[in-house]
C-alpha cells in the first residue's frame, strides 16, 4: 500500500465537457490572451470592492464552462470550489448564487488540482454524474488580505510574484465529449523551513517535487512520458529550482517542463517573477492547455498546481511556509474538435 | 436526475474504524464529560499561543484516532481535514507534521461532515484504504479572528453561542470493524439574508431544513426511520427555528431531533445558545454519538454539521450570512463491541 498511497486512478475516464477561462486587462496583455475566453478592460468588473469584483469573476467563469458543456446549473450535481480569500467567500457566494449542492476547498494555488481530483471521484465512482469546479484570484483583494494595502504603493521584492486577477472552471462529467482524467496524486505538505513570504516559489518547489515524484512511481511513468508536465505557479525563479531538485533526484525536466505563472506574463511587464495565485493555473489550463490538448499538440499532460499553505498569522507567529502540490493527469480525447 | 442529486451512496459500507474526541476544561464540565476522551486542564496546552494549542489539540486528536483503529499514520492514504482559522492553518501544519497526504477543506463548522462524505467516498469508491478525517477549533482563537479580542471583556448577545475548544477524528476504512456510512447528502449554500454575526444558529437552520428534506426525499426515508437526527451547532435558537421550519413543511422533529450545540454545554455554563464551532459536532459525534451506536442505543443517525460561511469582510462589506448542511448517515455495526 505504501507505494501507492494516495495516487488516485479513474477507470471510466471522467471527461473535462466544458471549460472557461476570465482574466484582467493585464493578463490580457500576457502571453495567453488569444486563449484566454474573456479579457476584462476594467479590474472591478463594475463592482465596488475588489472581493466583490473576484466574487463576480468567478461567478461569470463557473456560469460559462457551464454554458460551454451545453448544460445549465440545472443539470449540475455538485460545485467543487475554493479560492484564497478568508473563508473562501468568492466560492461560498458564488455557490449561492447558483443554489447548487458546493464542497468548499481550501488549497491556496493548489486548488484547481484539489478540485479536478474529487471533481473526477464524484463522476469516476458513479456517484454522481456533472461536477463544477473553479477557483478565481483577484490581485488587488490577495494583496490587501496578504500582504500590504495597495495605496502604499510598496516596492516588490525582486524574489515576489504576481497574484493574477483571473479564474478558470471544468466541468466533468461521464457523458458528453471531452479530455480525460485518468489518475490523480494527492500531494503531502511539504515545508522546507522557507520564511520568506515574498519567495514563494522556493517555498512550493520541495511540495512540487515530492509530489512529481511520487506520481511518476506510483503510475511506473517518467518524465518523458508526457507531452507536458505543468506547476501551478512556481513562478521564474520557483520552476527553475524544481528543475534542480528533481535533477538531484535523477529526473529531468528540462524537455518538457512549464509552469503557469512563470509563462502567464511577457517579460516586458515586470512581473518580476511571474504569476501566482488559484486563479492562475485555473485559468492557464481551462485554456491554453486544453486548446493545446484540443489541436493534438499535447496527448498527455500532467497538470500539477501547487500551493503555499500560510496565513499572515501563521508567518507573524514565527512559522515557516507549508506547500502543496496536487498532480492531476489528463489524456487527450481525439473525438473532441472544437476547442471551446 | 433532478430528484436525486447530491446524495451519493456507499454501496461497499465504509466503516469508522476509529475515533477520538479532546476537549477543553469548560467543555469537560458540560454534558458529555464521561464522553470525552480527553480532557484538557490547561485550555493553551503548554503552547504560547492560542492558535499553536489549537492545532496541536488537533494533531493530538488525529493521532490517536489512528492509534484507536490500530493503525499508524503510514497506514493513513489520505487525511482530510478542515477548521475554521484563515487559511485552515490548524489542519495544514498538522498535516505537515503527520506527513501524510492531505486535502484541505473548507467548511465552516459543516467540516466533519464534509469530510466524513469525502472519507466515505476514497474509501466506497476503492480508491485508497484508510482515510483520517477531522477539524477542531479553539473559543479563544475564534474569538479573536471572528469577534473581538478577550481583552475587551465584551458582553455577549443572548443570541450568540460559545465556539468550543475541542477536536474530533474519525478513520473511515474498508477494512476492520466500524459502524457504517451508508450515504451523504451534499448541501447546498442557503441563506435567509440574517445578518446578525450574533446569531449563526438562525442563519444556518435553513440550510439544515434544505439538506434534510432533500435527505429524506433521495433516501425515500422520513424523520421516525432514524433513531437521532442530530444537527451541528445550530444552538438552542437554531434548533427551534429548525423544528419550526420543518414543522412548517410537514415534518416533525420532536421525538428523535438533537443538535450538538445545544447539548454540549449544560444550563449552567452560560453560553446562552450553547456551543458552536467546526470542533463542536466533531467532538460530540466522536465520543458520545459513537458510544451510543457501539451500546445499542442508536441503530440509524443522521448527522448533519452546519456551517455558517461568512468572514468578516463578507460582514463588513454588507453581506448576508451563508449557510450550509452535509448530511451523513451511519448504521450501526453490532460486531462493534467495544467503545473506543
Amino acid at each position: 500500500m505504501q507505494n501507492n498511497r494516495s495516487t488516485l486512478f479513474f477507470k471510466n475516464k471522467p471527461m473535462i465537457i466544458g471549460n472557461y477561462s476570465t482574466v484582467g486587462s493585464k493578463e490580457g496583455h500576457g502571453n495567453f490572451s488569444k486563449y484566454f475566453h474573456c479579457v476584462l478592460d476594467d479590474d472591478k468588473f463594475g463592482e465596488k470592492t475588489f472581493e466583490k469584483a473576484e466574487r463576480k469573476i468567478l461567478e461569470h467563469t463557473l456560469n460559462h464552462a457551464v454554458k460551454g458543456a451545453n448544460l445549465t446549473m440545472d443539470d449540475i450535481n455538485v460545485l467543487v470550489c475554493g479560492d484564497l480569500l478568508n473563508q473562501i467567500i468568492s466560492s461560498t457566494f458564488a455557490a449561492r448564487k447558483f443554489g447548487v449542492p458546493y464542497l468548499g476547498l481550501y488549497g491556496a494555488c493548489s486548488t484547481m488540482t484539489e478540485g479536478l481530483t474529487l471533481s473526477a471521484m464524484l463522476v469516476d465512482g458513479k456517484y454522481v454524474k456533472n461536477v463544477l469546479c473553479g477557483t478565481g484570484t483577484h490581485f488587488s483583494s490577495a494583496e490587501r488580505q496578504y500582504r500590504n494595502p495597495l495605496e502604499l504603493g510598496n516596492q516588490r521584492p525582486q524574489t515576489s510574484q504576481w497574484t493574477i486577477t483571473g479564474a478558470g472552471a471544468s466541468v466533468i462529467s461521464s457523458e458528453g465529449v471531452g479530455h480525460y482524467i485518468v489518475s490523480a496524486t494527492i500531494g503531502k505538505v511539504v515545508d522546507y523551513d522557507v520564511k520568506d513570504v515574498n519567495n514563494m516559489g522556493a517555498a512550493m518547489a520541495p511540495a512540487a517535487m515530492d509530489t512529481l515524484i511520487t506520481h511518476f512511481k506510483n503510475t511506473n511513468t517518467k518524465p518523458e512520458d508526457y507531452d507536458l508536465i505543468l506547476t501551478g505557479d512556481l513562478g521564474k525563479l520557483g520552476s527553475e529550482i524544481l528543475i534542480d531538485l528533481m535533477e538531484n533526484k535523477g529526473y529531468n525536466l528540462r524537455e518538457n517542463y512549464c509552469d503557469c505563472g512563470h509563462m502567464v506574463y511577457s517579460d516586458t511587464q515586470k512581473t518580476h517573477q511571474g504569476g501566482s495565485g488559484a486563479g492562475c493555473s485555473a485559468s492557464v489550463f481551462n485554456s491554453y492547455v486544453l486548446a493545446k490538448l484540443t489541436d493534438g499538440s499535447y496527448k498527455r499532460v500532467l497538470f500539477c498546481a501547487t500551493g503555499a499553505l500560510l496565513s499572515t498569522l501563521s508567518s507573524q507567529q514565527g512559522d515557516s511556509i507549508p506547500g502543496i502540490c496536487h498532480a492531476v493527469e489528463i489524456i487527450r480525447n481525439e473525438k473532441v474538435k472544437k476547442w471551446r
